[in-house]
């Protein structure tokens, strides 16, 4: 729990339309209605194979701190927002409903159910903007992620991003990196909110504070020892990596590149170091990377990426297109479902109906499709169902580690066809199938 | 202050190397030598005309919330971040020094200095990624928010955005984007935490939830008003416009469109409105408007905007490329200060010492350059000096109410070369001139 984001009331990270809206059904009687609301997106951003869902975890410490307090009620009040009749109602909010969803970690596609939230309209509505900034925000960094892992193979990425984000969103794109194969994080909020490995050693400030490169090194070895990383880039790289392991010795840990044509300076760096005798020291590379720069130096002789400001902007695509809509509702408390669909001409339609999702695999337990329906679960797909229960009558039960939405990430990429890692730009890698009843 | 952001420790919105770096200056001795250090940008986003500062005012609650809690401190402790000399300078940590900045909401260029941060080198590295985190990020939404209400001209932008957003970076998003001339807010917290106007009354799922849409646009208008804004485009346009004006009369306050052909619509829209009688009824358009779509829509009869994936993700440049560097420092904690600079091949270089700005008008008051000095300040440009005082010996002095920042960018974007808002790709309007002494 983390005392930025956990400990406080969520209840006003909601459009006013929500408490409008939630209004006039209170009035019309319609609040009370059992309603279904589906998370799901349209479209993945252009070009990438397949999408990952991060942010469950916090998502669901935001449903239960959705709590209004006396100070923010007297807010909407005086504000005008709502009237006195919408502000008791609130003043007792809690939701009891229940949510199901793709657990963390998992991959999705266009048109998967991502989440499912069943109550009443009232519970339920109000709760659209907080579920969509959490699971668009955080999958948006998760999927930019999980391409660079990929690419980078067994060698380890490093979250170093924080700098070029909201500093409340960088601690949760370090959570969300981190589910997708990231290592280690540079953000300290990360680590102590989320028990994220931390790493960093220093910057060319510190290089520069002192009076030379060696007395720089010199303190930098004697405080952190020689297992430290030493950024040998801020004037002449030879002679830095020459006084790195003078100053270190031949165990020095690792040296850092931060700018500059990397390939060229790996293997130049390295080979260097292998004549110094510091055959085991590592190079780190960072300075703008991506995931395309990452799989361009998988021939180069490096150990450790670190990774900014691509990762924490979603690698040009910093949300994803994820949407809160109402699918089914009862016509009263608890009557049947009906579905429900926007149908204008505007091309923003979707299906209606509470849907279940199954990935089926092929004969060698390769995923083939993206199965998504609105009738009973054909009986060969029952074993390969998506969602989980996340809360239950407005109990969470979704709690988990986040090694295990890692874990979960890892497997469900590795079952996916070959070329959902290829980095040129595709079609999603599984078609949605939708089977209507 | 926002129960969220601004109650709280920021200490740990810090990259470990920060702390390491701190660790081995105090066991060199050089962590008390006076230091400068500068936040700038090297470049603009590719094609864009100026950038707009913003987060001044959440930058100097970071800074005055900067004190490390005694469970941070053990935490840091217990990981080995640093030892125990390092966390007693820590656990008294207070920032004492100056910062000098352009003030928010004023335009920037490559090379501006933007934020001047002096102190011991302790005090003020650690400040580094908290202080770009805001600024990187809140920038970035207000340069692509001062676009969009520039090419709105006099219609109003609402900010609907939170959705596609980090639930915490929403809300500093509509602050920029209020700054950069938006009218309102969709987002409560935003208007609860820093009194922006919200905004905000319906969505399909309302309509949806009733049996008709007749029921739905007269709940709303029963618990709304006839002021209320109808949105019309679940089912059939023009039918929906025919409804929602038989239900609120001809003094209905607005419809909304949120998909399809927006121009086209909003024709349409306004004649069949105006046949109805309702000629004072407005049109406000939403569906993935950017400055570009705002820009097409000026000769449609639309009567105001509302933004959302755009705005929060910085209309393709979600962050800003603003660094943190050390610029000068002394030999002994009161001595001369030393221009210093990185200065290897891989191109990142930076300019040394401690610098001034000011943007120099011509005859008619146009600013014609941005000329940043490290020597003694022209007579001529003293009237134009940009820096202002935000914190002074450790004590915060530039706090000012949102709306000066919002008049000063006003003030300061109309002070441009006119070619500044023009849409198309170019060079930054005003070229950035060195003296250096």
């Amino acid at each position: 729990m983390d005392a930025i984001t956990a400990h406080h009331s969520t209840a006003l990270l909601t459009d006013r339309y929500e408490l409008t809206m939630l209004q006039a059904a209170l009035r019309s009687g319609a609040a009370h209605r059992r309603s279904v609301f589906e998370v799901f997106t349209r479209r993945l951003p252009n070009g990438r194979r397949y999408g990952v869902v991060a942010g469950t975890g916090r998502l669901l410490d935001a449903i239960e701190n959705f709590r209004f307090t006396g100070a923010q009620l007297d807010w909407l009040g005086d504000q005008g927002v709502v009237e006195e009749d919408t502000l008791e109602y609130l003043a007792n909010y809690r939701f009891t409903g229940d949510v199901h969803g793709y657990p963390e970690g998992e991959v999705y596609f266009p048109g998967s159910p991502i989440l499912t939230v069943e109550g009443s309209f009232a519970e339920a509505v109000i709760l659209e903007t907080v579920i969509l900034s959490v699971l668009n925000h955080d999958s948006a960094i998760a999927a930019a992620a999980s391409r660079m892992t990929s690419a980078a193979g067994d060698r380890p990425c490093i979250e170093m991003g924080a700098r070029r984000a909201h500093e409340s969103g960088a601690v949760a794109a370090a959570r969300a990196a981190y589910i997708a194969g990231f290592t280690a994080t540079s953000d300290l909020e990360a680590g102590y909110t989320y028990g994220i490995p931390t790493a960093g050693t220093a910057a060319h400030a510190f290089t520069l504070l002192h009076d030379s490169e060696r007395d720089a090194f010199t303190a930098q070895v004697e405080s952190m020892g020689r297992g430290t990383t030493l950024l040998v880039d801020t004037y002449d790289l030879a002679e830095a990596v020459r006084t790195a392991v003078e100053v270190a010795g031949p165990t020095l840990g690792a040296v850092r590149i931060d700018s500059g044509d990397l390939t060229l300076l790996a293997h130049r760096v390295r080979r260097q170091l292998d004549e110094l005798g510091a055959e085991k020291t590592r190079i780190i590379v960072t300075s703008d990377l991506d995931e395309y720069a990452i799989a361009a130096l998988a021939a180069a002789p490096v150990d450790g990426y670190g990774v900014g400001t691509s990762l924490v902007t979603g690698s040009g695509h910093p949300t994803c297109a994820m949407v809160y809509k109402l699918v089914a509702r009862a016509t009263t408390p608890d009557g049947p479902l009906v579905s429900v669909a926007k149908r204008s001409a505007g091309g923003k339609t979707s299906v209606g109906g509470r849907k279940w999702a199954a990935r089926r695999p092929d004969a060698d337990g390769v995923a083939e499709a993206e199965v998504v329906g609105t009738g009973p679960v054909p009986e060969a797909l029952a074993p390969h169902l998506l969602h989980v229960p996340l809360v239950t009558g407005g109990e969470v039960v979704g709690r988990e580690p986040l090694t295990a939405a890692r874990e979960r990430h890892k497997r469900a990429r590795a079952a996916l066809p070959l070329s959902a890692t290829q980095l040129s730009k595709g079609e999603p890698v599984l078609a949605t199938e939708l089977l209507t009843s």
